[in-house]
């Protein structure tokens, strides 16, 4: 066996410099074989060829989808419909650490209501911050049905930043959705309560019952909702649904769709018909148009009504100083949105068969004139509706939500009933073609599809029911994501992408290039604050610190240990972690865990995060990382000991495992030196390459010499024990110091892969 | 306005019989110009063509994938490495309804430690239940390293039926793997630690650390590990890793590696090399073998200690009754995996290069003839490695995991430091292939490639690190797994799959054909006790019930109304909802959440869930349906309102929100028949054809008739008002009346639409 290193060695070498021999096999099985044999037409490989996306390569938009009620945010490529990442927003989830590490409870602190935890979110609406109508790829936005709240995703790391609680709502789903500029995000109430946060019997719904919108002003220098700056509009009890905000002419306004504006209220245990009876009897609900740049000024005049200590302007004042309307829409819809121009706000009833498009200029002549129909029980003035229209189609039974293409005029409406999408249209009123769906699309989603350049290429339906699509997996059933291409006349369905977590309801896509995340912090960073950690660790300095019964860690890790690796505690004593991971390298994250506890970080490179636990149960707990990071990742390892009260330590020296000799010494000292000239030659290889026009290449190389210094480091401490004759601790850092040449050479390697797959050339001999 | 639901019914009349035109655009786009708009070579077309699953198609195996510290398990179809279902396991999840509902909180409940919630795992190695050697779809098990526990998910609904907490280990990794009937699943110790569950200094860790293996034993008429008959076996303090069961001649034998057999104790806060230079010194650690069906007898002969009330097989009974050996490994190995036919076991040793081939049949023999190098320091005799080798290959650096083929004598083996595969002869001992992947393969998997018949066709890289070969997302990477053809003599990379949340270490793929699982639950079911739901509601028998300050609601859901709609409560009362789903259809999994608490259910058809709130507060609190079941599902709503302490009731009737008169209920009445009109002219489409030769329009069928008798008892209802002269009650029950019809329309249409793209033919005109 003494061998063993010295036949890694050799391969080491052998592997460096032989290639791994291309297949040429393909040559031999024809497309049409595999055709054949897996049963597919023309149109299917027509279909994986537009969505396949080979490896190395990128997508060219990047979906972000509501998780439902995962209380997650769901990422995923387009056209290859990978999922790339579900971001906890609501609901803890251990993978990130979101909810486990101090720092991030903290965000899901924020989301409290009455002082109780809320561990899940009812995720419905994403939006991405705009900058002149843009999506500008830098922030997004995502409310919670249930509860009701509102969610600041940051896109330069992907991760939940802040959470802030409705005030006044009890329910709802109108949000998010954001002005051209992002000074505000919108959030509508679902089911009518009272404002006021108390109980009011169902009897007094007309009279006390209200819905309302908030107004949440978004701080882009800090990155955070600001509260202080925001405010709401009281509105009557009808169910508000989705909103959108005008740009363009009607940039200034927003609308709000409703539905049960019959202000029934059910009671089936008792007899009554039940609400969906009672709520979908009437022919028309109201699109509720607010000036809310008048809202703006209204709350900076103070004309405003405290609620909760938040302040909103009553539907009294609303209507006093003109800035809110009603106008018919068809029965229960779903979307009211607002075209690319500015010029039309499409709605469609998912009771009815029609499109709606809406004049904006219309109805500001109406408003201008005077010209209503009427007013609501709560005062607030009518638009007629036929005067309002520019147009309307017949789309489909069940329409629900619009989204615009690219080609002017072009828009797609989802047809739930029909479990169709029918392209249309807009301007001229006419339907241009129709697709089959499975089944029963809710919301759909072109590229950029809301903002004023949507980019159009792909579509994607949102179906509400998978139902025989895929294999089966038990009674809850995946949702299904069907991406069509609409560059062509017609629609063509490419592609069924299951989504495995969650019910997504809407989603918005960007163009990839637009998003700019990083790949590693500043050293030492507080991911949720975005600040320098006050508790972060340099290298070396790591310690841990008593106080009363208060015991603090400040740890690092790095490829591959954890420092400390002992921790001895006493009964009773609360102990926090701090741990910094001390990687620059891209994908080197470590975990850290500690058994039997729900310790459990996930350290991107440069994170500080921490975690807190009651050393309740004397005992001995081992901790680890969690990430597979290294060749040496189960070895990352160390033990957290809690002594039991009153223990008295005994003076007993542990014995050593294994003895080491002079001989392994030198064993392993030469085993290092033959490595370092294989390391030499994989350096050589790369330095005679053009490896500095491949940036992850200059990223590997740069962490290889890294490596290499902790190696430098590691041999001078062997080769100083050594002299010493200590040749336990000379054997054993010497060993470590092979360790980081092991890390080096995967380093390496995978710097010589990329170089050969890349098409590197000899630039010096 | 008036003419809507005229409008809506031409369309419901003019879609059904329209058929949607299918696109001939297709002969227009080449695949060459897909191609060359796309950068795709010949390579990668044929590769989509091999991955890509048509709509409405199914993939050829399931992979059930560990997710690391998410705690969950990922299921993910083969060849398009679509992700259908994360099943929630040791974290909560709230779609799934996973530690949100009563039932469930006594799944997690039975996984506490000392008393407390641990709210994530960290799963590692999957298993499927076996049959004579075959994976049989039944059952799975799936392990956490951190705490240490081991869970049993039933693959006939894919949910957590039971965890179990590990009685003497603080920290695992060799578990789950299941004997060839799964009679036991084996858990391995990690980390070594006191047996006792007591503080021990580490001074004391050569004797009083140690490791073990726990042999759970699973009842297969309960679906559930007995931890009575179950029993461990105490190892030394070697870091126990992956362990395997022998089959064939090797049955009644498991297999466990160890890492750190140097006993090294690291402190790199003292000034002492870390652990991992300490656990890496060596050249060998070693394999545990161990008779588990002669530990089965000792165990049944009482010749166990009781540690922690667990029956223990100490080092010194099992080295009595001859049923531990040891024998060198290369070091730092990470897979014992046994071949199919039971004849070998193949082991690799990161810090290697080589794969060694151990003969079942050589350890034999040194064990009868007691032809042993010595023993270790617990008395363990020790076989000698190089008297035990078949063979052994040159695989690469840093071999890992081997995995075998259908072909005889083929296996292949992830090779983490040079970042490939290598395909090999395990009985001539000859490399025969090699592939690059990216990066840093850990664990790799074939099609039952654990199994006794290896199905061939398909291989998965579980890489540990992606690097650069996604769209970013952040500092926090997805993982990836990459799919490999290896039906030719030559593997050829397929399809690079992100894993978007938790870290996979290992994955088991079964034909899907095996798999059965079902689609609805008998009406009124626990799905975690697998039993009728004690407390289940039968349709018309809601209810609520008082009793002191504990309340109960016996509920239920259906399309679209939750009955009772309103419940009416007194602060600090105890609140528990029953809820029941009446659905029997496919995919018809309804939801309810409440209003800013944590009450959050799902409830697939047949199912009756949970939730149990403190009503601490007075107020309104909406309640919904979380799942888009229906047109009308935003309707699918109701309110709990919490009375304050003392609050006396007041006799208000209150005003409806809208009243209706003969001339509504007459035009509704005229709506519905003319509506029936067109559902009857559905239904003859349908019955005209030859419906019952397709399952799922079958399927359809049943539950459209559901709904239309649903239509009948309203409209019995309408017109009994009608005739009463109560228009209020009449119109709105003839409105639900034409909810029930547009249901039962939205199902014909699906199940038209079914027929029409699957080549239904007609039978009668």
């Amino acid at each position: 066996m003494q061998t063993i290193r010295k036949r890694a060695l050799l391969a080491l070498s052998a592997m460096s410099f032989g290639l791994v021999t291309a297949s040429a096999s393909w040559s031999a099985e024809m497309l049409d074989e595999v055709m054949k044999r897996r049963g597919l037409t023309e149109k299917d490989v027509l279909a994986a060829a537009k969505t396949y996306v080979p490896t190395g390569k990128r997508d060219e938009f990047l979906a972000f989808s509501s998780g439902g009620q995962s209380g997650q945010l769901i990422v995923y490529g387009i056209p290859s419909m990978r999922i790339l990442k579900y971001v906890a927003v609501f609901t803890p989830e251990p993978w990130q650490g979101y909810g486990f590490d101090d720092e991030s409870k903290k965000v899901l602190a924020q989301g409290r209501i009455n002082g109780k935890d809320i561990l899940f979110g009812d995720t419905h609406h994403p939006a991405i911050s705009e900058t002149n109508g843009e999506y500008d790829g830098r922030w997004l936005f995502i409310n919670d049905k249930n509860n009701p709240r509102m969610a600041v995703v940051d896109l330069h790391d992907f991760e939940t930043k802040q959470i802030v609680v409705n005030p006044i709502m009890k329910s709802e789903h109108g949000g998010a959705f954001v002005t051209p500029n992002t000074e505000y995000v919108i959030e509508a109430a679902q089911y009518p309560a009272p404002l006021e946060d108390e109980y009011v019997p169902l009897e007094q719904f007309n009279e006390r019952y209200r819905g309302a919108v908030t107004y949440w002003k978004f701080n882009r220098e800090a990155g955070r909702i600001d509260p202080s700056q925001s405010f709401s509009v009281e509105l009557p009890p009808y169910s508000q649904d989705l909103s959108d905000f005008g740009k363009g002419p009607s940039d200034g306004w927003s609308f709000t769709n409703s539905f049960c504006s019959e202000r029934y209220v059910g009671g089936i245990e008792k007899g009554r018909p039940p609400f969906e009876a009672g709520c979908s009897q009437k022919d028309t609900d109201f699109l509720h148009m607010i000036n809310w740049k008048k809202g703006a000024e209204l709350f900076k005049a103070g004309k405003t009504k405290m609620i909760n200590g938040h302040p909103v302007i009553t539907m009294e004042t609303a209507v006093k100083e003109g800035m809110l309307f009603l106008i018919p829409e068809p029965k229960s819809p779903h979307g009211a949105d607002v075209s690319p121009d500015g010029k039309y706000v499409i709605i469609s009833g998912k009771l009815d068969s029609h499109t709606y498009v809406y004049s904006f200029e219309k109805m500001m002549n109406l408003i201008k004139n005077k010209d209503f129909v009427g007013k609501d029980p709560y005062g607030i003035p009518i638009l007629d509706l036929k005067k309002s229209l520019h147009t309307q189609v017949q789309a489909g039974l069940g329409p629900l939500h619009t989204q615009y293409d690219s080609k002017p005029c072009v828009a797609y409406t989802s047809i739930y009933v029909d479990s169709q999408v029918t392209k249309w249209d807009y301007c001229e009123g006419k339907v241009l073609d129709k697709l089959s769906i499975h089944y029963n699309i809710g919301h759909l989603m072109t590229m950029e599809g809301d903002s004023v350049t949507p980019k159009g290429k792909y579509l994607v339906s949102l179906n509400k029911l998978a139902i025989d699509r895929f294999n089966p997996v038990g009674p809850l059933h995946p949702q299904n994501h069907q991406l069509i291409d609409i560059s062509g006349d017609k629609m063509e369905l490419l592609y069924d992408m299951p989504l495995p977590l969650g019910e997504p309801h809407y989603a918005v896509a960007i163009s990839a290039d637009k998003l700019k995340p990083i790949i590693r912090y500043k050293s030492g960073w507080d991911t949720r604050t975005d600040k320098r950690h006050p508790n972060r660790t340099r290298p070396g300095k790591e310690k841990v610190v008593r106080d009363g019964n208060k015991v603090t860690v400040f740890g690092t890790t790095i490829r591959s240990h954890i420092t400390p690796e002992i921790v001895e505690v006493k009964e009773g004593d609360v102990v926090t972690f701090h741990m910094t991971n001390l990687e620059r390298a891209q994908d080197q994250t470590h975990g850290f865990a500690i058994s039997g506890t729900n310790a459990n970080l996930s350290l991107e490179p440069g994170k500080t995060a921490s975690v807190t636990i009651t050393a309740d149960k004397p005992g001995v707990y081992p901790y680890y990382c969690t990430e597979f990071c290294s060749a040496l990742h189960l070895e990352m390892q160390g033990y957290l000991l809690v002594q039991p009260k009153g223990y008295k330590e005994v003076a007993v020296k542990g014995a050593e495992g294994t003895i080491y000799t002079q001989t392994d010494y030198d064993k392993q000292h030469k085993t290092n030196l033959e490595t370092q000239e294989v390391i030499d030659s994989v350096v050589a290889y790369i330095v005679a390459r053009n490896y500095q026009d491949f940036a992850p290449v200059v990223s590997l190389v740069e962490d290889a010499t890294e490596q290499l210094g902790f190696a430098a480091d590691t041999r001078k401490k062997a080769e100083d024990f050594a002299a010493k004759q200590d040749w336990q601790n000379a054997t054993l850092w010497a060993g470590q110091w092979w360790q980081y040449q092991v890390k080096a050479a995967d380093i390496g390697l995978r710097a010589k892969t990329y170089l050969d797959q890349h098409g590197a050339k000899v630039v010096k001999e």
